[in-house]
């Protein structure tokens, strides 16, 4: 039986596919970019960034890593032909709230042993300051081999309070 | 100097802030469920998915990967309490073009042998085949220890040319 969720999907989904005009545009993003946020609930990328249908490619994680977002960020720009990156963090993320450890506490306790196992190795990315966890970021895609040195790279901060963004580096 | 899509973020955003009256949103998903579903620049999962601000995390990455999402959807469901996975890979998804053999080819062709090395154990986690991979990833998380079994799942299909999803499972 479908959940509320699921019918919530199906009902929207019929409103927005009768409107539905865009069954034209191409694969690769027109306009060559890619934007990395987080999958906070209260961002809406389009929206709020101003990214039109077909524009960029939007790659969404816990926090905005820049690191966990590398294999879709390599795709992105050797397969699709991006050539700009816009990483946006946010105020009041989830991510500011725990380190590792309460993390890995946190699954052993509530899923066990074997669930702890699983993914004893993993980081969960948290950081303790938002400014700077930007300038880490961008500095790690600055620095990797794997980002062409041609590739615009900008970080920004999405003020969940307010609607605004601005720009960190 | 800003770019052309720095300024377009910049000019829209004020358009977006000024009418802004989200604020008091909370940091946990109102209707605690998280989607997964692709990068790909013809996707608005919130207008085509009916997301309402606040409502649900949406986790972005190339194809839609459940494995690759997993730090993310265990920080969703253990720290922010979502209870519901909705995955949606998509028609016409670059992940459907390529091989692992080919993708890391292309990387050494084009970045070099430092990035080759950094990505030599990387999985790009293409797939052949559509509704497949949408049952696979479904599956994967199903028989992750990871997941906690009260937790809903289904997969879906996106067509970026009718604008229509369909359940797969």
């Amino acid at each position: 039986m479908a959940s509320e969720i699921q019918k919530n999907l199906v009902e929207k989904n019929a409103e927005y596919a009768g409107a539905f005009d865009k069954g034209h545009l191409a694969l690769p993003p027109a306009k060559k970019y890619l934007v990395v946020t987080c999958m906070d609930a209260r961002i809406d990328p389009a929206a709020a960034f101003g990214i039109s249908l077909g524009d960029a490619h939007v790659i969404r994680n816990a926090g905005a890593s820049a690191k966990d977002a590398q294999r879709s960020i390599v795709i992105s720009e050797q397969l699709l032909g991006t050539r700009e990156i816009i990483l946006v963090k946010h105020t009041g993320c989830g991510m500011l709230t725990f380190t590792n450890e309460d993390a890995h506490a946190l699954v052993k306790q509530n899923l066990g042993p074997t669930a702890a196992a699983e993914l004893a190795t993993l980081d969960f990315l948290p950081f303790p300051e938002l400014d700077a966890a930007v300038k880490a970021d961008v500095e790690f895609l600055k620095k990797s081999a794997t980002v062409p040195d041609d590739v615009a790279i900008s970080g920004w901060v999405y003020e969940v309070e307010t609607g605004k963004v601005r720009q960190v580096v």
